[in-house]
């Protein structure tokens, strides 16, 4: 078997030391080198703690391209970085797997253009966490048939935001499928009052804040005598590797620029 | 052994069919007689199609217990109906059990002392419902050591008022034990209004409603590193008739009024 | 809006019941007749106490499709007489929604050449529980991602086989696609025999039987730092009525035989 | 308020690490000495990068508790330590309060006795995981009324044995109370050896392994009707702290030896 050659972008952040342990732990990946911007011809487990693995580091993505035979590129930096990154990439015939929210429109169209010219894939992916996508699709899938929904969403009580962004996505991709219901009694009455949760488009997120919980959701439907739930555990972030490893093998069949998790499910 | 003689008050309600049930599949109880504002002199089979039982149907109290030799009354009528038989039970020796919310402070009073004077043992609960009565002792216990809690009820979308009497009586039961405590973010925000739930002495509760649920709680504490979640599913009134079989036994051991299922629990 | 006219085969069995009461609720459906082994010309709600529809039975189909206008027969009979009245609806022109689990392979073909050959839409689902059909194709999805897997049933304690059916289906269609795979720790041993639960495959499924549940499952897909759930809950027959409502109106729009309702979800 | 001065002994381990760490965040508790079997005379965050606490390290008990004014002795050491360390502790007129499993009959005699002799509170556990040890206890108080329970515990797919130690504990600890009894149907068969789970005393205990979980228990107790579920979930094992922080507090008001963490809830 060929292995996949990786370059890592962002070795040492949370998400790019998760990367390389996954590349470790995988057969069919071989990291061929880092970009930093920092610790030039070093290598990174001279200054990196957590993996064994003895790639060089190139501050400049040209100059490392130029020295290194890649097909993938894992860019888990900045989205200024990772825009430099992903043009340079596509350019060398190298095929970017990108984690990033930042790209503006522009920017998206570009790559995209740039990519079919090159006939190189490319996937950008605001979240990797392959779990949470699917959770989604399944509830929009679900709500097609199911329109009474609520959802609860669970983190730590460190969280300032409620409802999760996870939640509020989950609930706007249901709304674009379910037949519009408000839920509930249509007499129902709070006696204490956000009893109910928030109100989107008729359906009901609770938001819960505890110690000791890191990121979890249920998606309930109800419909008479039965129920149908839809529940993803996030217990660490080493999760979303899953999904950047799924993007990596998916990225070297593809020719052109796919945006988001869910348009490379199968 | 020797049975315990029953006389049910309000055999065809909701509540009473459930209890003549009950009877049937206990060896231990055998039903003497029946207590109903019509039918006298009937059996309770000739009327009701869901019991086998042929226990002759009075509509006076005082004419059923001087006519019967009965152990224990189970009173599952209305208050008005509820006290009279009461009373009269005490004072002819027979061990009330009754299922009630709606005698006053002075009735009550005046039931204990009676039940006192006469050494009669009498059960009157507001609530049978053994399970959730567990369920909140077991939150009382545990908010001793846990002072961060949620509570989510979950109940089909016919019910009018949220959060649930069961929320609010377990929340304030909780009060009673725990450490005052804001939880959640100091500074965290909704961004939608609602989606914290309702908020009581710094807890949160939130109300779910969808069609398909009957009746469901959870109690969340959330500590360092761990969650403790006591659950309960009430999936048909029939439950009921294990707390009302556990009031039976135990008014037979009592010499005097004892009010709450939670107060015979040892 | 033309409401839909539906004949009912099989009215005062436990599923046909259901459909009269859901027919009842909906606005779109029409009851013209129902088709029962007796009370030839009576009217359903003269000899039926749950339903106020006052269709005429008849005892015979083509009589009965002689004398009504209908564009759907909703069979819920056995499969011998099921297996008559589809294949006389097809010839009727009128579109059959079957629930049946008992025909033959021979029978099958037959009735799919003769749906096409008349370009009649045909249903046939041994199976019309919605939220278990969606359960089990979201986890053959699942599966495809997430290898490791296993399922929780929960039954009441009077069922007798274990696993349950649904839990062996589940475990098949995951079968079907996961990478094959031996779960758990390579050198993992049951103190107590049986704690590691039916071995599919390398997957395992556990069955709980207690008073009080009903018919239950979770899909739980472990992978690293998260955990993917899918759970049904089935507390009522009435479930089943969503699927035969979504067939009655899929099967408008059909020109062929479809076999299990997994076939016509979009 | 008087700060409790606490000496923790085996601070580099995972325990210790964890108990230090509880001990910076709690205002109440002030650590004034470490013991371990090196660097003696150096601070403890010279040697270790968890903590900013700077309490100095002596390798002899006499020598510590001589040379600071203690309260309590916080033990995370090996049995054979523990021993020495607990005997000397309150031989000194300080209060230990020990985590192991080790101790032998004998030597739990004899710490007992001596206490007794000094007046001297000390807590012994095998296990400081408070919300296990209540979800025990519940478990334990509910088998009176509920004989009908199953147990199904969740780990990570390293773990070796099943079930769990804390199922079998569970199910002991439901056994010295329930009325014995066979669950499930008489006739109930597997048509797949194992999935009705481990029997211990006609309860069933089922075990799953998946990665992504860390350590899972739901005691699930059915009734007619109704179903009472105690879970918990244990993520990280700073969780056993609140048990530690709790046993220091309770062994201040003691005067005698306590074994075991249920023995000091109130």
């Amino acid at each position: 078997m060929n292995k996949i050659r990786v370059v890592v972008a962002g070795p040492r952040g949370k998400m790019g030391s998760e990367a390389l342990k996954m590349i470790e732990r995988q057969d069919d990946l071989e990291l061929v080198a880092c970009l930093d911007h920092k610790f030039e011809g070093r290598k990174i487990n001279e200054v990196a703690d957590f993996t064994s693995l003895d790639a060089i580091i190139f501050t400049d993505i040209q100059d490392c391209l130029d020295n290194v035979q890649a097909d993938v590129l894992i860019d888990l930096t900045t989205p200024e970085y990772g825009y430099l990154h992903t043009k340079t990439a596509i350019e060398n015939g190298v095929r970017p797997v990108v984690g990033t929210t930042g790209f503006t429109e522009d920017q998206l169209d570009e790559l995209t253009e740039l990519s079919e010219e090159k006939g190189i894939g490319v996937i950008i992916a605001p979240n990797f966490a392959l779990g949470a996508v699917l959770m989604m699709q399944f509830a929009k899938w679900a709500a097609k048939y199911f329109p009474d929904v609520e959802i609860i969403e669970k983190h730590h009580d460190n969280k300032l935001d409620a409802p999760s962004g996870t939640a509020v996505k989950t609930a706007q991709l249901i709304k674009e499928v379910r037949e519009p219901k408000k839920q509930g009694h249509p007499e129902e009455k709070e006696t204490i009052e956000g009893a109910r949760g928030a109100d989107v488009d008729g359906m009901r997120i609770h938001s819960m804040r505890l110690p000791g919980l890191v990121a979890h959701q249920e998606v309930v439907f109800g419909a008479k005598g039965e129920n149908l739930t839809i529940k993803h555990d996030s217990f660490h972030r080493e999760s979303f590797m899953t999904g950047v490893k799924l993007a990596v093998d998916q990225v070297m069949k593809l020719d052109l620029l796919v945006y988001g998790l869910e348009n490379i499910l199968e």
